[in-house]
């Protein structure tokens, strides 16, 4: 492994190539780390497909990837068979890619935008310019998630000081967004302005996001990054080896509760058991300021194979019986800050939320 | 799977098969839980790689097993090459055995007994006496060690209430012990009362001997188990389905500082943070009194690919960093009972320890 930290270029999370009549490029997340292979979605299937079963992941990736789509569910006998209004079909097209993953609420943000713009433009250009209009929209909501990476990145970055050790959880880095991602965002920000420190990447069962995914980013940009198991952290805290943890976030309430890959609300309870600092790294998309507080989110439950078959090799008796939450929410009380590209929300409460969001 | 929680037999994890000239026949626990096989041992090297790789692991077990490898090592040539004095071999034996897993007390407890008894027995007996002897003692420390489970059974199944939720983590079982377990006897005895309740195993990583051997034994005996993920046991416990927690320990401190498997530490955090009791389950064999405190314990670091490549296929990048602990100590602080065959110490601190490992 390399130990400089002078960051690499990294291959491309997605891509869309070509024009109206284009498809969508995206890295199979569930081949790497030992493969980086592009999966080419020439259909709103494939890409319902794509985020299903995680081929992209992350929230702001899969609002991207929902947003290119819509388009895509719109180009087959466009012309022949939707010229008197594509509007039905494409709230059909958005319904169906709303049931990929129904924990990500920027995929509900990006197909809103979508049906919005959609029906703005209809009346207003002639059909062949919709399409485009779509096309259009889907890239400004990846180029503003690009935007968005960077902002988090320089919002964060003074948080981590040199020598320090940074643990974190799951995937929210580039490959979980359009750019450099959400959490990663920060080191990679914090490494361009060439302090170092030591990543330390939860391994995240059952589908090792951080194993697979985060070590293998940090690895590609020069990071000095460090492996362990879920149920290493409490012990690597011990050590002192950790002065703060980032993490990533699903969906944000408006109190702050922070629904994410599970096991962080544990890690969460841990940093503050050490009197370790826990952010969250996260664009203001992420926040559902519809609800009120976590307990509202809804916990997807997985398929129980994710766990006893997941790795390769049957690891656990034929029948047992299997808990498999997708998601844990970390009450906001646990969370000393949220780092979104508007700023750094510290402390998290509904008025400091609401306070840097309307910036 | 089998919900009933009537206690089937279990297969034997340790046997002496034959006489002096016999061997140690045990169930090889790297297969579990697709297949049930046995390994014959018929040389002390054999017993030090079973045990080095984890065949038989479990404190208990360990000192089992090192207890019948010194009598194989004393089995080649006894007659022709020790007839003068065989303890020099046999010290020799001993301190091979010794360092096949450093950090198992009972090892070092089995293997100082049986050097004793050799001295004990040499100037008073004749050679063949004197084998004859050494395997005797094994036998002993085996059938003690199935009273002992017995007896931990005995001293904990009250704690367990119908209806309750149970979570464990790693193995202290029947495979880990020479009879039905430390953890787990305690749940076992309470079904035999006929109790019902529900028990949470943590898969734990990175070697799976919750997901392999502790789902694979509660289910062989009817238990109802759930297996989740080591990072999901703070959703579980925050739902409220945890009512105590119980580990198996490997080594604990004059003071009740308890090393354990690793993530053993971070269990016990969780369980304070939502005011879970947390048990110990441990033959008193298991205290080392000459440490004063867990900080003295020495942890044992772990090949790197046990993370990487443990599960079947490689899962993490080419050259990543890995730390890999064997093990954590949990202060006793957060431990708020150890059971073991001479009862339950509660509250945990040295007066309570000493007392009760007088009785």
């Amino acid at each position: 492994m390399s130990t400089s930290q002078t960051n690499g270029p990294a291959p491309r999370t997605l891509a869309w190539i070509g024009d109206t009549d284009g498809f969508l490029r995206l890295i199979d997340q569930t081949l790497l780390p030992t493969q980086l292979e592009y999966r080419d979605c020439h259909t709103v299937e494939e890409v319902w497909e794509a985020i299903k079963v995680l081929r992209v992941r992350g929230a702001p990736a899969i609002g991207v990837a929902a947003a290119y789509g819509v388009v895509l569910g719109m180009q087959p006998g466009f012309r022949q068979r939707w010229n008197d209004d594509p509007l039905p079909r494409l709230r059909e097209v958005a319904a169906y890619l709303r049931t990929s993953r129904p924990t990500a609420v920027n995929l509900f943000w990006a197909l809103d935008r979508m049906e919005r713009r959609a029906a703005f433009l209809w009346p207003i250009v002639c059909p062949t310019e919709w399409l485009g209009g779509l096309l259009h929209e889907a890239q400004a909501i990846h180029e503003e998630d690009a935007a968005m990476c960077r902002a988090i990145g320089q919002a964060g970055a003074a948080l981590i000081r040199d020598g320090q050790g940074v643990l974190t959880h799951c995937n929210a880095g580039g490959l979980a967004t359009a750019d450099y991602g959400t959490a990663l965002a920060v080191m990679f920000r914090a490494a361009e302005e060439g302090r170092r420190f030591q990543v330390f990447a939860d391994e995240t069962r059952p589908l090792l996001q951080g194993a697979r995914l985060t070590a293998w980013e940090l690895q590609q940009r020069g990071l000095d990054v460090t492996l362990i198991c879920d149920n290493m952290a409490a012990q690597v805290m011990k050590e002192g080896r950790v002065h703060l943890v980032i993490t990533g976030a699903d969906r944000i309430a408006a109190n702050g509760d922070t629904a994410n890959k599970i096991g962080t609300y544990g890690v969460a309870l841990l940093a503050q058991a050490h009197g370790i600092p826990f952010y969250v790294a996260a664009p203001s998309s992420t926040f559902d300021l519809r609800l009120p507080s976590g307990d509202a989110i809804p916990i997807e439950q997985r398929d129980p194979r994710e766990v006893t078959h997941g790795l390769g090799k049957q690891v656990a008796p034929e029948g047992v019986k299997v808990y498999n939450p997708a998601f844990d929410v970390t009450p906001a009380r646990l969370i000393t800050g949220i780092i979104t590209e508007r700023g750094l929300i510290q402390p998290v409460n509904e008025a400091t939320i609401r306070t840097t969001l309307s910036r």
